[in-house]
Parts: C-alpha cells; structure tokens; sequence
C-alpha cells in the first residue's frame, strides 16, 4: 500500500529525552508503511509538561524503583526487537537543540534519519545529544548540511513553544504519543493500536 | 499444553482498585492455560506503595490529564478485548476486603472466579467493592460460602502485610505485575511477555 498524500497524518509526538519514544521512532516508518498511513513527526519537550506536574526530573530518576524497571525493560524491548541499547551516563540529556532541529526539518525527507539517528547518539552509542558537535554529526550522517541547519534551528525557537503549547492543548502528558483526530494513545505498546486506528479513519471505516 | 503442577508459577500481582488489573485477570487465564503456565495469584495493595512515594490518591487522580486518558484508553481496551466496562462513580475503591479474602483463597480453585468476579463489580457492573455485601455477594456467585470466608479473611491481616512488604522487596510499584524468578513486568500491556518468559523458564530455555 502506499500513503495518501491527500490524508490527515498521523500524529508522532515524541521527546528526544524519552527512552520509550527511542524504540517508537524506531518502529514507527515501517509500520506505518505497511499500513498506508502517513506520519507527521512532532518533536515537543517533556520537560515543561512534567514541570507543571511539580516534576523537576524525570519520573524515572525521581522514582528509582521505577526507574530501575524501566532500564531492565528497555534492555528485553531492545533486545526483542533488534535494536542496539547502552544505558546512557546521563539521563535525562537536554533534548532542546535535537528538538527544534526536528521542528526545523518538519518538511524534509530526511527528517526520519535525523531523528533516529539521535536516538542512537543517546541510547546506544553513549553521546550527549545536548552537545553541539553531536548534532552536528548527526545531521551529517543523515545527509544534511550541519551548519545551513543549526542556523535554522535559531529560526523556529517560538515555533517549538506553540507546538509545546498544543502538545498540552491536545492532552499529551508523556511520550511518546500518537494522536489520530481526538484519539490519543500514548507509549510505544500503543503504536500498533495508533495505527491501525488512523488507518481505519483514513479509509473512513472510523 | 498442561501446566506442570511441579514448574514453579508466575506470579499475577494485582490490585482490586487498579483498572488494568481488571484487563489482565480477565485474559490470564486463557494465556496461561496455552502457555501451559500455572499462576499464582498475588492480590495487594497499592495504597501503600503510593503513600510511600508521597502520593495520598490515585496517579490517575493526581494527574487529570492522564485520568482522562487512562479512562478512555479502558473503553478502547475493553471493547477490543470484549469485556463489559463502565467507569465507576467512585474511583479507586476500597479494596482491602477483597484482598484479604483473595489472599485467604489464594490455594482455592475458586479464586481466580472470585477475584473476577470482583473486577466486574467493580468496572462493569457500578457496584462498590468496599461494601460487605458485594464482597458476599462476589463469593456466593463464585460458589464460595460467604460467611465462612468472610471470617477467614479476619485471619489472613498480617498475611497481607507481609505480601505487601514482598512486593516492595521485589521491586514492584504499580499493578499489574507479573513476576517470573528476577523478572519483573509491570502492566497489563506486558502479559504476553511475561507469559512467554515463563514459559520459557518453565522449559529450562532460560
């Protein structure tokens, strides 16, 4: 099946920060592929989100007990689906560069290869996404123009707080999340379900 | 496949209250039975393991944002799963009662039909669990003799405490969890897997 360009797409919101969202972004071209669905891919930041909660850290560092299941759990994720994993040394990284280079590359084709190829800077090859020369590499890997980009990232600052604004308009509370109209599902075990739901809106069986 | 009566069990640890404990008591049966996994049924109590971590109510309350969406993601579940669901007026329900009486029914065939039969009451059938009469009711329609239990869960009170007390050692935090030796996988989203590790234990392929 190939995509309708003409199709509402469905809604990828994801936190560079987010161990989950990693295996999503991961997951999410082929299945969408097989599927006939189109993706919007919409980089936000937790952070504001969780700090309106009375959250100053992650959920998994402020609950360790979580947290340490949330490792194990990613480890047996990774490893059922193929995917290399290292625990970062830092977690949460600061996700605000990678997130309004996303935002910048919204249109572009490549977009998917940038955003993955973060994920692996973070979650598998033990880089700190919050340092500009691993931007910098990963906008290189994935065919763009480091400097044209980093400068464009500059331009969409307002940008990345609206779609934040709308992440909380929609009623997005963690990542990552997939919205199909009014439909949220959130966490990478919702994928499938997102899916096959904006699948059947995009055929009008929904 | 037949469970091996000598294979240790996988443990089903739940919580009267929790919603998505409601899902996985409803589809462990049937799993376990193809696996040809035994289980053991682990009721206890959230309230607290919440208090510990300085929560006094529900996450799902304490957070509305994720209230909502948990409420709406249990209609979608529910209805792809075929079960019966209605939001209760009251939410979460007293449910130390039950819990004893499942702890003092734990070796009891009956048991897993109690406890279903509980999970009804509660998300389908707009009944509260912490009433007496619907813990009655729930066994007799379990065909268990309500009086005779009722004062049996009178002596099962340290019991429960110190299942509780276990699984916080384990390094459980939220229901429902399913515990295979180390392994720990929290929510009903995890049953498949757990179920499949199990039985994989079970075979000596792990």
């Amino acid at each position: 099946m190939n995509a309708n360009d003409n199709a509402p797409a469905l809604e990828f919101w994801f936190e560079f920060a987010s161990t989950y969202s990693y295996i999503a972004a991961e997951r999410i071209v082929d299945l969408a592929a097989k599927a006939g669905v189109r993706v919007a891919w919409k980089p936000f930041l937790l952070g504001p989100i969780f700090q309106a909660q009375g959250w100053n850290d992650s959920p998994f560092n402020l609950y360790p007990v979580k947290g340490r299941y949330m490792w194990r759990d990613m480890e047996r994720l990774c490893a059922r689906h193929g995917l290399p994993f290292a625990k970062p040394a830092l977690f949460p990284q600061r996700s605000i560069l990678a997130a309004r280079l996303a935002l910048a590359l919204e249109h572009e084709p490549r977009c998917p290869a940038f955003v993955r190829g973060v994920y692996r800077a973070n979650f598998a090859q033990g880089r700190n996404i919050g340092e500009h020369a691993v931007m910098e590499a990963a906008l290189a890997e994935a065919g763009l123009d480091p400097a044209h980009w980093i400068a464009r990232a500059e331009t969409v600052k307002d940008a990345l707080r609206a779609q934040n604004e709308r992440a909380v308009q929609v009623g997005i509370f963690g990542a990552p999340s997939f919205v199909s109209g009014n439909e949220i599902f959130w966490g990478n075990d919702r994928l499938e379900d997102a899916v096959a739901w904006h699948a059947e809106v995009t055929r009008g069986a929904r």
